[in-house]
C-alpha cells in the first residue's frame, strides 16, 4: 500500500433511483413496484501534492421513496471521515467501523439496524474499495491475501463471542489458506457459481417466465428462482412452468420475500414441494429466529435461506444456534460492510452452513462476488451448494460490472470493490435533479396540464 | 368523538435538543455523553370551517447527533398523512399504522426497525394524541374504555400469530375488562407506582448517589435503578453505597446499557448479585434473543429486563418464546407506536410476564404512563411487580407533565396522549436556529476568537 499523507477531504453523497417500477423488473410479493435506488457515497482524498488521488466508493442499496432519508444518515457520518489520514484509515477498516458503531448518539438510531447501519456499510465499504485501489489489487484478492491475524483484527467479536472468539476465527482462517492458492488459480479459470433471479420476478407473465428460465437453462445456470407468495394457484402454475421449462436437473429456489406467517409459510412450501423446490427463501420475518427454526423443521427437504434484510452479526449468530437456516444468505449493503460480512462468514463457517449471497439491486452483484470470492479461496475453500445470485439489470451504470460467462462470475481484477458508478448514470438518475427526473418531472407537469385543459373543454 | 370534514393540512417536525450532556444527567456504560433529543412531529387539522382545530403531537427520542435523520424519516411519512380526513384516521390508527409499515418502498429501510420504524411510531402516536383530543379523553382511558373488538382490530398480528391470534387477544381484552371501573377508581386516587433512575448515572459521584438515593426513599419510591458496566470495581463501590443508602427493603435494579458479551453478564451480574439487585437490565445486545436466555438461566434469582431497544413486536415474542425475560421492557416511542404497543402488552400478557416501561429520555415518561395504566385497568389487571421508570429532567418543557405522587404517577386526566411540548421550548432549543441553540454558537465562535487572539500574543 503507497503510503502518503493523504486524508479524506470530502465526503460527497448522491441519491440515485432508477425507474425500475415501470417494467415491473424486481416485482415480488412484498415489493410490487420498486425503483432500485442507491445512497451513493464518494470519499475523496488528497492533500498530498498528488493530483488523481483514488477515490472511494460506497452505497446502500433501498428501493425508491426514503432513499434521501438514506443519504442524511450517511451525511451524519461525514464528521468521522473528514480529515482522516487516508493510510490509517486504510490500514485499519475495523478501527473506522468500531468508531462509527461506537458513536454512542448515533448508536441510539439502531444499535446495529436499519438506516443508519446501512449507511456506515455504505462508509465502510468505500473506505475497502479506497483500500484495494491503492493496494492495486481486487477486494476479494486483498482479503485473501491478508495474513489471519490481519483479518481477525478487523471483526469486531462483541455481542458474538460466545459462538465464535477471535481464537476461533484465527484457527478457521489458518486451516482456510491451505490450499488457497490452488483455489486462487482455479477461480482465475472458472469463475464462481451464479444463479438467476431474472425469470421469476412476480410481475412477469408465464410465458415471459418460460422464455427466460429456458435461457437461463442455455446460458449455463444450474440454478434459477422465482417469486412466490402473492397467491397460491398463481405459485403453483408458475412453478409448473418453471420446472417444465428447465427439467428436473435445475434447482428451483423459491423466494417468498417475508410474506408469510409461520403457519402460512409451512404450509404454502408443502403445496409447492412437488415441484422439487431446492429452497424456500425469506418465508417469514427476518427478525424472526425462532420462527425459521420451525419453519425449517417442518418443511425439510426443502432448505430455508434468509440473510438479505438480516440486520446484523447478532441476529445471523442467532439463525446459526437456533439451526433455523440451511442457506446463509449475506448481503454487501445491509450491514456494517466488509468488517460484519467477514465476521458473518466467519460464523457460517464455524457451522458448516453455505453462504449464497443475496444479489441484484444496484450494485449488489458487483459488491458481494469480492465476499463469496475470498470466502472460496481463504475461508470455507468449496463451491459446493454455493451460489451467487445475479439479477441481468443496472450493471451498465457501473464502470467495473460484473462479468458472467457460461453461469458464473468471472473474477474482477481490476483494483477495487467495482463500487464506482459511471459519472454519466450519476448525472443522469441523481434524485430529483438528474436529467431523467427533471425531464421526467416536466413531462409529468404537462401530462397534467392536458388533463386540466381537456377537463376545462368538457366543463 | 365529533365528527367533521376536517383533513391533515400540515405535518411540521421540529428538530429539538437539549443539552444534558454538560450535567452528565443520562450518562451510561454505553452512553456517556447524550444531548436528550426528540424528532418531534406535529400534525394541523383544518378545512372544516372550525378555528382552533386539534393538533396531534408525536416524536421519537434520540440521544442527539443524528436527530436530524430522524427528522428526515418523520418528512419522508408526509405524502401519506397530508389531506388525509382526520374522522377515518381516528377512528382507525391501525389502518394508518398499517400502511406506514406497509409502504414497501419505505420498509425496505428496516423493516420495522431503526430511523424508519421510530419515524412511523412518532406519526402513529401523533394520531393517537390527536384522536384522544378530539374524544376529550386521557389515552389511557380512551384505550380502557374502548371495546375488545376495536382494540384487536388495531393490531397487526402479521409475524406473531403464531403465538398470539386475534382470538386470543380478544379472550385477554375481556377477561382484563372485568373489574375495569373498580380498577380505575384505584388508578384516579393512588396512581401508578413508578421507580426512580434519577440517583444512578454513572457519571454521578457516590456522594450524589448516596443523596438521591436517601431522597428517593423519602420520596416514596420502593425501586431505584443504578447504571452499572463500565467499571466492576466501581460497580461494586456504588450497589454498597446504594444498597447502605436505601435499606434492604428497596429494590434496586442494575442497567447496563448493552455493555456486556453473554458471559461477561453472567460474570459481572454474578459479581453484584450479593447487593441484592432485583434485576439486570439491558445485559447484552437487545437483538440477543438467545443470549438474554442463557443470561436469564445463569443469573436467576436475578431478573433479566430488556426492552427499551427492542425494535417491534415480532422480538419482544421471541424474547418470550425462549424465556429470556423475567420482566418486559416497552418504550412508547421506539416500536410503530400505540398500536404495536398494544400488541406487545398482548404477548406479555399472554405469556403472564409484568411489563414495567422504560421512561426518562424526552417526554418517555408522558407517553409511556398511558399504556401502563391501560395495561392495569383493561389488561392484566394488576399493578403487582409493575412499575414505570421515572427520571426527574425535562418534564418542564412539556405543556401536560406528568405528576409524581408518593413514588406514583398521577393519572393523567387532560385529553390527548400528553405529547405536546412547551412552544417556548420548541422556539428554544430547536436545532441549530432555536435561541439557546444559536446562543451557544455565538458564543463557542467567541471563545474560539479568544483562543486565537491569545495564541497570537503567545508567539
Amino acid at each position: 500500500m503507497s503510503s502518503s499523507g493523504a486524508r479524506v477531504t470530502a465526503v460527497d453523497t448522491h441519491d440515485i433511483r432508477f425507474p425500475t417500477s415501470r417494467e415491473l423488473d424486481g416485482s415480488d410479493a412484498m415489493n410490487p413496484d420498486p425503483d432500485y435506488s442507491a445512497a451513493y457515497v464518494v470519499l475523496r482524498t488528497g492533500g498530498d501534492g498528488t493530483t488523481g488521488a483514488p477515490e472511494g466508493h460506497g452505497f446502500a442499496f433501498t428501493i425508491g421513496r426514503g432513499n434521501e432519508v438514506q443519504v442524511a444518515a450517511i451525511e451524519a457520518l461525514r464528521p468521522h471521515l473528514l480529515g482522516r489520514p487516508v493510510d490509517e484509515l486504510c490500514a485499519d477498516p475495523g478501527a473506522l467501523a468500531r468508531d462509527l458503531t461506537g458513536d454512542s448518539q448515533l448508536r441510539w438510531l439502531g444499535p446495529e439496524k436499519g438506516v443508519m447501519h446501512m449507511a456506515i456499510g455504505a462508509v465502510v465499504n468505500a473506505v475497502w474499495d479506497l483500500a484495494a485501489k491503492r493496494a492495486r489489487t481486487p477486494l476479494w484478492r486483498l482479503l485473501a491475501d491478508a495474513t489471519p491475524e490481519w483479518l481477525v483484527g478487523q471483526v469486531d467479536f462483541r455481542y458474538i463471542a460466545d459462538v465464535l472468539t477471535p481464537e476461533d476465527a484465527l484457527g478457521l482462517l489458518r486451516r482456510g489458506r491451505e490450499g488457497s492458492a490452488e483455489r486462487t488459480a482455479l477461480l482465475m479459470e472458472h469463475g464462481f457459481p451464479g444463479y438467476t433471479t431474472s425469470p421469476g420476478w412476480l410481475g412477469y407473465s408465464d410465458e415471459k417466465l418460460t422464455r427466460l428460465a429456458r435461457r437461463a437453462v442455455a446460458d449455463g445456470f444450474t440454478q434459477i428462482k422465482l417469486k412466490v407468495g402473492a397467491d397460491l394457484a398463481d405459485d403453483v402454475r408458475r412453478c409448473r412452468a418453471a420446472r417444465a421449462a428447465v427439467g428436473p436437473d435445475i434447482r428451483i429456489a423459491l423466494d417468498a420475500n417475508q410474506r408469510w406467517n409461520v403457519d402460512e409459510a409451512v404450509e404454502w412450501t408443502r403445496a409447492l414441494a412437488g415441484f422439487d423446490p431446492y429452497w424456500i427463501e425469506e418465508p417469514t420475518s427476518p427478525d424472526d429466529i425462532l420462527g425459521h427454526a420451525a419453519v425449517r423443521r417442518a418443511v425439510a427437504p426443502v432448505k430455508v435461506a434468509t440473510g438479505e434484510h438480516v440486520q446484523n452479526r447478532i441476529v445471523f449468530k442467532q439463525l446459526l444456534q437456533a439451526g433455523a437456516v440451511d442457506v446463509l444468505q449475506i448481503d454487501a449493503a445491509r450491514v456494517g460492510g466488509v468488517n460484519e460480512n467477514l465476521a458473518i462468514l466467519l460464523l457460517a463457517a464455524r457451522f458448516g452452513v453455505p453462504v449464497c449471497p443475496h444479489a441484484g439491486g444496484v450494485g449488489l452483484c458487483e459488491l458481494v462476488q469480492h465476499l463469496s470470492m475470498f470466502d472460496y479461496v481463504a475461508l470455507s475453500g468449496t463451491t459446493e451448494n454455493r451460489v451467487i445470485e445475479y439479477v441481468d439489470h443496472l450493471h451498465e451504470h457501473f464502470l467495473d460490472p460484473v462479468v458472467i460467462r457460461e453461469g458464473h462470475y468471472t473474477a474482477p481484477t481490476s483494483p477495487g470493490f467495482s463500487a464506482a458508478m459511471r459519472p454519466g448514470s450519476v448525472a443522469e438518475y441523481g434524485f430529483p435533479d438528474g436529467t431523467f427526473w427533471a425531464a421526467d418531472l416536466d413531462r409529468q407537469r404537462e401530462e397534467q396540464e392536458e388533463r386540466q385543459q381537456r377537463k376545462g373543454r368538457v366543463e
